[in-house]
């Protein structure tokens, strides 16, 4: 655990104050919304119409946030985490495991997670396709859903499925001693026969031993398929071993997102997560429903990332005017704290993340606001702020909450 | 190894990806430029005529780098580190190695070096001066041609001479088992015998012997010389193990630098060194004619810190005007990054390096640019890139030439 996190943990109030425990906090993530100038010499967050965050930016704390590092590039994981408090290079999240949030898997302390291909097996068992044609993502869900009901738990560990794109899917196992010490049971190559599962350590044995009844099972209940008749699994990979939020500060958090991915890394830290719908007004809705019952709230918009990714600045900026429109739904609500960052940037130049640093604005009665009357890149350059490591914000809003202690006498 | 040189490391794309592969990386180092206002109220930086950096500027990311830490005056040793990406408190060179470097001496892996003093040495063994009456510099040059002809090897150990100002000269050893743990051969003071060299840990026996071996039969060569009739050795100390630039980040550098310890210096972290000739216009001529066979290059300009250590504010402000009127050579190559900045400041009210943060400049088709017209020590503070550690410019660089790949998924 990094000194930050360790020095937070030890001034939080457990429990809050009387004074200060009706506090909100609010972490409105708009995704990717760091950008660039374009043509124009605007980013598409200068650029936008957004006189809601301009007013909020004009009562508030400006600055960037560092995500990772001068210069790193943050992936959505290491982005998030570190908007959430925790040192991105210290708790890492596997491919695997983001795969299998991607998809709405949630795993539990102790679970194994695999990433699947479906395949085509000839009969002499050679693999003749690994990805069974790319079968259509109908076609897979309903493999998986014959494959839930046939195949519900092997030698005591629970299988759980989830369908992917195509033929992908994500295979959980539940039970105890279990471990991701499994070499990938993948022949990577056509033509060749099945790989089998082994153990990358002697922990893994067990898992192994399970993975290769469970290829075997899958083998049966897809016999009469004409693509799809076996299965490949790689990436094993248990949740990491992340204190909560709960327990390292006391707080009570609850994640509104719409994407999987973001839910899924939302209870990796210890949050519950909120049913919100898939459309930017249902979002914001969400939020005044679950508004008495927590204290920490994440909101996650997606589509400002989204559309950077597509190198679509008009757009980008169309999805800042619409959350822009939406704000006042948020401050409705009277959030004691209220930040509004990305969790990296994604500019629409480049249409793809990128190592850009984050403006972040910090709306609460304790700032020195006056600095700047928009909410942009350049204008988070120059104010209050400055510039913070992006683990840095949790401790932020703690305090302006007034959840934490003093330090020293 | 840094944490941060780890992770740019583990991120850096080998080979570059086929996008990125043709991308030019310049950092332009104006030695000691950062300055200090004088009378008027300007820097040196803030006073000159520099309407090509200034128009570089207006569209450039700009920011201050902290060389080694708040308040520490960095030398010209780890300012440099610092610049090539390397923590220079983790990665020290020692005084006789930037001697031996600023004499033009090559140092492989396992050499040994040490400076020396020729020295009067009476008929019964005691030293009577210890620089030999200061001889002059021609007359130094003079003996080392001599004994470089006379003494080629010792007991199997090769020996290079560089001559020195007056009575200085360098020695290297090479040989497979030397050792730099070997105390200075030197009395000290005049009027007491020669000391001879003894090892100063165990594995330093090997090259002792070797060293008075050396000095015995400097004696035997010198024996008609009037003054310079013997010699003292001391600083013994070897090539730091410094992992290279292309090791690291895949990258192809080279230094175009007037000055041997600044070649040197480049030759330590992996750079090839260009034939640069002597002046400000070969330099950047050298740049044109080396550009096709580098992707990362280390221009170094000496004379804004040289004339900073005159204490002449004017004579500064017109190094970099002349700098200035070069520009164009090196913009007409468009690189793809060019950083301009020092490897510390040397204002010239304080006639010496100084710990005041140094100006940076980073110009690429990916900046949030626009935030100031000027190149200025204080038109920086307020920049987009803020202030950055000194080793964090090689990442930043590498992150817009597209040579680093994403941090997490």
């Amino acid at each position: 655990m990094s000194a930050r996190m360790e020095l937070l943990e030890k001034l939080a109030l457990r429990p809050a104050p009387d004074a200060c425990k009706d506090r909100k906090m609010v972490l409105l993530v708009m995704d990717g919304i760091g950008g660039l100038p374009d043509k124009s010499g605007r980013t598409e967050l200068e650029a936008a119409q957004k006189p809601n965050l301009d007013k909020l930016a004009s009562r508030s704390d400006l600055g960037v946030l560092e995500m990772v590092d001068v210069g790193i590039t943050p992936g959505s994981g290491p982005g998030h985490l570190s908007l959430f408090g925790y040192d991105p290079l210290e708790y890492a999240i596997g491919r695997g495991i983001l795969e299998a949030l991607g998809v709405g898997a949630v795993l539990g302390p102790g679970d194994v997670c695999a990433r699947g291909n479906f395949c085509t097996r000839d009969a002499g068992g050679v693999i003749t396709d690994r990805r069974a044609g790319r079968i259509p993502t109908a076609e897979s869900g309903r493999i998986v859903r014959k494959l839930s009901e046939a195949i519900p738990a092997i030698d005591g560990v629970r299988v759980t499925f989830h369908a992917g794109l195509e033929h992908r899917f994500v295979v959980i196992f539940s039970g105890p001693g279990l471990s991701e010490h499994v070499a990938d049971a993948d022949p990577q190559k056509e033509g060749l026969p099945m790989k089998w599962a082994a153990p990358s350590a002697p922990d893994g044995e067990r898992t192994a031993a399970v993975t290769n009844a469970f290829i075997r099972r899958v083998s049966e209940v897809l016999g009469d398929e004409p693509k799809a008749n076996a299965c490949l699994l790689r990436g094993f990979s248990s949740a990491p071993d992340i204190p909560t939020l709960g327990k390292l500060y006391g707080v009570s958090p609850v994640a509104i997102a719409t994407y999987p991915m973001y839910k899924g890394l939302s209870r990796l830290v210890g949050m519950d997560v909120a049913e919100a719908g898939t459309t930017l007004d249902e979002l914001f809705e969400t939020l005044g429903r679950v508004w008495d019952r927590y204290d920490y709230f994440y909101v996650h918009v997606k589509y400002t990332d989204s559309r950077g990714e597509d190198g679509n600045y008009d757009a980008k900026k169309k999805v800042v005017e619409q959350v822009d429109s939406l704000l006042p739904k948020l401050t409705a609500l009277n959030p004691d704290v209220l930040a509004i960052t990305g969790d990296h940037s994604t500019p629409s130049v480049m249409s793809g993340h990128s190592w850009h640093t984050v403006p972040v604005l910090l709306a609460s009665p304790y700032t020195r606001f006056g600095m700047s009357s928009t909410f942009g890149e350049r204008s988070c350059v120059l104010g209050s702020l400055g510039k913070i490591p992006g683990p840095s914000l949790m401790g932020l809003m703690l305090a302006h909450a007034g959840r934490l202690a003093k330090y020293g006498a």
